[in-house]
């Protein structure tokens, strides 16, 4: 139990320089290909995975639908949700008036300890039942900053200078309804290190303990998430039928988790790269100075066996028909295969992608699977991610979903 | 996707001093008692985990049976070995003479991928099937560390001054075989940080991608072992009903694995202190000066789920009545409740305990639950333990299995 320092063994060949070109990929030094390293085992076992939901460009349309259902499955039971829903019903605890609508806190009460809140801007123009974001936030976000809001009880003013990612003041301006959250552990739901003053999240703490309970982080903030959605559906000036779901890069995960099971949401803002989560982890082999490979991220991204069930892109290509954009990038091989599933499903005009600025026009790598051996910035660049330009793209989502919504609205006012 | 600054708000009390005893427990500030922050609704989920497999000891010892074999399949599960046994037998590739004893590598197959060394100790002296010690290391301890063994190929001399957990060399001594692995990654088994001069192992890196497949570090080195022990079983020269487990700190996990999962191994050297580690993390809660929480430990000792089936003493019980002796200590509750199992089983005089000599005669905690809001410190002070004392205790243990092994000797050479 208690960690012990590593014993050199005197055979090792510790003075030699170390080369990390020469350690970027795993190759068996043996006649018969094994690995003594563990870690070079263990990338042989995830070189064969093969996901049993992936998607299969060469599908039949007609059975498009019953891959959608066994994915959806698969999804379900990676996210264990209880499968009790709350007894008791969100409350307000806080209102406050700002110009051309009013913010509402909220209290969810997902779970029997649990009081999560949330934020509901609702545009003064509510008229009927309207269009609703449910808002996702990045990693360190909190759902004041999304709201432009600078306070946790709404007491102070908002911001007069809202950030690059203030997406829930955005789409209140268009005269839809945003609701935000928190993810798990940020900003009011965060702990002692909030208190402490740091600027960071104990992300990796309250990952591992919902992991060690047979759960995951994303278990169980996209477990409150649905809650929360569920009371969206419930509140008669929001229109069931127009809930869009918008998430800013780590919150693209329970946007995918939620899209697959919830089939009554009406589109996707996926604001992050397009990422084969499983594939970066397999080729981004390429270790440090140190000797140490890159570890995929925190463990708040962990939920184990997901790599066995499918990839991000499977998971994007079946939210079709339902509409999607992606606004940053990624490897041109992903978007032809979730246009393909846009096209299986019949509206191939319902998926939309863009490019970085940077990569928009430039050489893209065209291949099929990306090489091992690389690093953290090689894996970027071949994937066509630009890490300084990551933030709401305003400019690429609010044009697309007044289209998508426009027509929506007039139908709802008759 | 990519991680982002965390952003204050402009209420957060940062200019208040920190005290980490403020925060030392949850305590809800709300009338209803729900927490606001997600660790603190994690930490009640942690708080109403009543493991399905807790040792009860009210039970009837005619339950005890059926209590076992519960325990078993619930270990099964956690640990998910592969349903098929490796094809390729285990072949030795080194052999070296030492004094009274030789010294064989051999390689085992367990998986497609891969290759594991292992080391057999043999005394000179064999002339029939012998006892025979399956040694399991403590975290970065190489086996060739344990065997007294200076070179992976054991081309150069063994160690002239054996460090004092080389308890496969103790073993062979004592005429018995001693069987050495390598836990997984490290020594042999280790990646590229060896290369690159570390003297630590990347457990983390390991172990989190053995977790995203769906496994864990612990079943993946459970099951090379497993693989060597029905190995061990099958060796003219070893007498299959004496092999014992002994396990030095991290070591006593696979321990446990393995002699809940092979009801036929015949005892068991558990040196470490007993720990229950599910409590351990309920009541180490009380965060550092940076508000942090102490994390459990390395995610090496994460399998998802084991939380909700039994804490370590539960295992140990479950060993009765097969000889298990604890040689560093913990808590009396604990070794109370292993006790009450071995009366239920009916070899009370099978199960030994012995306490660090610094608590030896110390007061010591006499409770039955500890309380919340430990740091490390103070956990390993209620609970007996010494870490600057922790190593193999030869003067506890080769007596003990010296009374137990001889008439076994003396049966088996007739």
């Amino acid at each position: 139990m208690i960690r012990t320092l590593g014993i050199l063994l005197a055979a090792a060949a510790v003075g030699s320089a170390f080369e990390p070109a020469e350690w970027a990929d795993f190759r068996s030094s043996r006649a018969d290909g094994r690995f003594v390293s563990s870690r070079g085992a263990v990338q042989g076992l995830l070189e064969d995975i093969h996901p049993a939901c992936a998607f299969d460009p060469a599908m039949p349309a007609a059975d498009f639908p019953a891959w959608q259902a066994r994915l959806r499955e698969a999804m379900r039971g990676l996210m264990k949700f209880p499968t009790e829903r709350p007894q008791a019903l969100p409350r307000r605890v806080a209102t406050a008036r700002r110009a051309g609508y009013r913010v509402e806190k909220w209290e969810a009460y997902p779970l029997p300890h649990t009081a999560v809140p949330f934020l509901v801007l609702i545009p003064d123009t509510a008229s009927g039942p309207l269009p609703a974001v449910l808002c996702l936030p990045g990693s360190g976000q909190p759902k004041e900053y999304l709201a432009g809001e600078t306070s946790a009880d709404l007491s102070l003013p908002p911001a007069e200078a809202p950030g690059e990612n203030a997406m829930a003041l955005h789409y209140v301006r268009e005269g839809w309804v945003a609701v935000v959250v928190d993810n798990a552990g940020t900003g009011e739901t965060g702990d002692a290190e909030q208190a402490a003053g740091r600027r960071g999240y104990d992300d990796d703490n309250l990952a591992r303990f919902l992991l060690e309970m047979g759960w995951s982080w994303l278990g169980y903030t996209a477990y409150a998430d649905q809650c929360i959605l569920d009371w969206m559906r419930e509140q008669p000036y929001i229109n069931r039928e127009r809930i869009i779901l918008s998430g800013f890069s780590l919150g693209t995960e329970p946007l995918m988790v939620l899209g697959v099971l919830n089939p009554d949401i009406f589109a996707f803002v996926y604001n992050d790269f397009l990422c084969r989560t499983l594939e970066r982890a397999r080729v981004m082999t390429r270790p440090a100075r140190n000797g140490s490979r890159p570890a995929p991220n925190s463990i708040r991204h962990l939920i184990p066996g997901f790599w066995l069930q499918f990839d991000f892109p499977d998971i994007v290509a079946a939210l079709a028909p339902r509409p999607v954009i992606c606004t940053e990038g990624g490897a041109d091989r992903d978007f032809r295969m979730v246009a393909q599933a846009f096209q299986l499903a019949g509206a191939p005009q319902n998926f939309s992608y863009h490019h970085q600025p940077r990569f928009a026009h430039a050489k893209r790598w065209q291949g099929d699977n990306l090489p091992t051996g690389l690093d953290r910035d090689a894996f970027f660049r071949m994937v066509n991610v630009d890490p300084r330009h990551h933030f709401f793209k305003k400019d690429l989502v609010l044009p697309w979903l007044r289209a998508l919504l426009v027509p929506a609205q007039q139908e709802a006012q008759p």
